[in-house]
């Protein structure tokens, strides 16, 4: 699927916070997808309706960009538009507390969240500190379980491993390296990198819950390569872009295991 | 003219998307320029009527921005202050392309595109796709002639060449690497180091044209610098910096070949 | 104190420019800090209460920001949040001008800023060109002096060396290098680090000018590291966030010359 991306080109509209734009965007291009970002309303509107897929994230959210991301969301689903849900720091502060709980309903193909994340958006805890989690990825299988067959999407949850489900499904993935965490927005790009691959729609043969798999293997076999010659958060960076833009399909396979 | 624009260090404003300010700013810092971004209307009108020269990239517009873009214009006209115009997606999405329309009248120095833009804002074509051009640069030089005969500004269209288009004057530049489309914000970067160049004003001896061609040159070669040690559009990034901050006069010159 | 942030972690709330927001979440991070970024007033008004520290920079400054910045500097000092006012180009616009010189008087617990922004907001001079200082670190110890006295708060001037004055209280900092300057937000960032410093509150054990000064020795060292393996500007960025990470306290102090 990772070949597939890149045989494509998805065009994924990013509706997401100020900080991460030129990463997420970066991260789009090393994969081989497209990004376009929009802030106008009737810009945005437009763009949902013909993009290959739709992220929204809430990490810098404002009253304008609610408007913004209403009408985006509406012509998304109108148009078939898979569309991805970010709801960061949901629980943590109430403008976008509100805007995710009542996003959430509305039949996102997939929500990408940590785990303090994942428990407040499904009701079981108080978010975390900041944009940061306080929970563990093993203790959100629950959150998740309920989040996704709440609202049908497929739900992904990143930490030290990240934990993909589906209804009943289960997806464990080891990959990845802790600078990652010292990365802004390589979470926040992982949302648009899902986007990217949900993007390609019915060219993934293992349907919404392989391609979110898909997307998390590719960015965390990336981690993985760029640990080797990183010496901080600076080029771990810099070679994890390098990466997503290297590695093909066998390679992603090869050092990701799923379980 | 590269040495020039060190020895001056013009200042640009840059009235730009949110996604591309860092590295926007970073390559007129390596380019010997100081940048200024302002975003409040009174601040943006009194910075275009002191500055060597103003950027009006119109990524992610909003009806705001249109309120401070025109204030600013309105100054930069008045005072004599150099403007690029960057038309980004003109043709694709609606409100950018009605202020393009209206700005691109109002005396611009230059024109920085690509050749879908140059299409759309020629009212030759119909706009790319996202922010991607659907065409090439060869089949753009009727569109930037006519633009340049309209506007009486210098059309450059980017692409795997550079055309630069004044009147009846074209010349092709060859220089550049593709890793360059896969790092965002290196187009709309240049179109605020055209800024940059037209800012040294009449300390450039071949005028508006060859300051636009000066401006292409320095970050081709640059990109052609970046080429030979990047493993991709991470490292590659880094390099155009490096590179861009290291060339002189001479060695952009020898490696970038124009007709 | 670099070892002490490091195992706090404190949370620094940054309501700042557009432009540099990437790089500053990135130092926060690098130096073993958090960011949390809001544009929301009522979001500002909680996370104000609740970080470690709050940076209040006005680089790109709007009047929907200024109401934003209000609520969140009253709700800081209600809670007795530390607080860092950065007053970007103070004196060369009307907007930025006006704010700052409104809140610099609000009980900021530092006010970092160039010579130029020093000479401005204690009304020894007019402001600098742009966003650069026009005036040299060495004469801004009158003007820092009297902004301390009148504000209370610790004043940092940035240059070629850094100066930090607390009433009659003055150390001088060598460190960093030339190439600091070619990289946008180099110094917004520190803005944010001395936030993080004076985050971790009653545990620096000199008060509030020892953590501004280990604040500026910190980037100051990493900058030193990081000249040795650089190229250009691309490459010290990348080097100096590795560096912020992996410098310790006695690596810092081996490097810095006080006085």
């Amino acid at each position: 699927m990772v070949d597939t991306v890149r045989r494509h080109t998805p065009l994924v509209q990013c509706l997401t916070n100020t900080v991460v734009q030129e990463i997420t965007a970066n991260v789009l291009l090393a994969a081989g997808a497209a990004p376009v970002m929009t802030a106008d309303p009737e810009e945005s509107r437009l763009c949902a309706a013909t993009a290959s897929a739709l992220l929204v994230n809430l990490g810098t959210i404002t009253t304008e960009q609610v408007t913004v991301i209403e009408t985006a969301v509406t012509s998304a689903v109108r148009s078939g538009t898979p569309w991805v849900l970010d709801p960061v720091a949901v629980g943590s502060l109430p403008l976008r507390t509100s805007v995710a709980h009542a996003l959430h309903t509305r039949g996102p193909s997939a929500i990408r969240c940590n785990p303090s994340e994942a428990a407040a958006l499904s009701g079981r805890g108080g978010g975390g500190r900041g944009v940061d989690s306080v929970d563990e990825v093993e203790d959100a299988l629950p959150a998740a379980t309920d989040l996704s067959a709440r609202t049908c999407a497929v739900v992904a949850v990143s930490g030290a491993r990240d934990l993909v489900v589906t209804g009943g499904r289960v997806t464990w993935i080891e990959s990845g390296d802790p600078l990652m965490q010292k990365v802004i927005g390589s979470g926040c790009a992982l949302g648009a990198l899902t986007a990217a691959y949900l993007g390609i729609g019915t060219r993934s043969p293992g349907g919404p819950h392989a391609a979110v798999v898909a997307a998390h293997a590719h960015a965390g076999a990336a981690g993985l390569v760029a640990a080797h010659s990183a010496t901080g958060p600076g080029s771990f960076a810099v070679a994890w872009l390098d990466a997503l833009h290297r590695i093909d399909g066998s390679t992603v396979a090869e050092l990701v295991s799923l379980s």
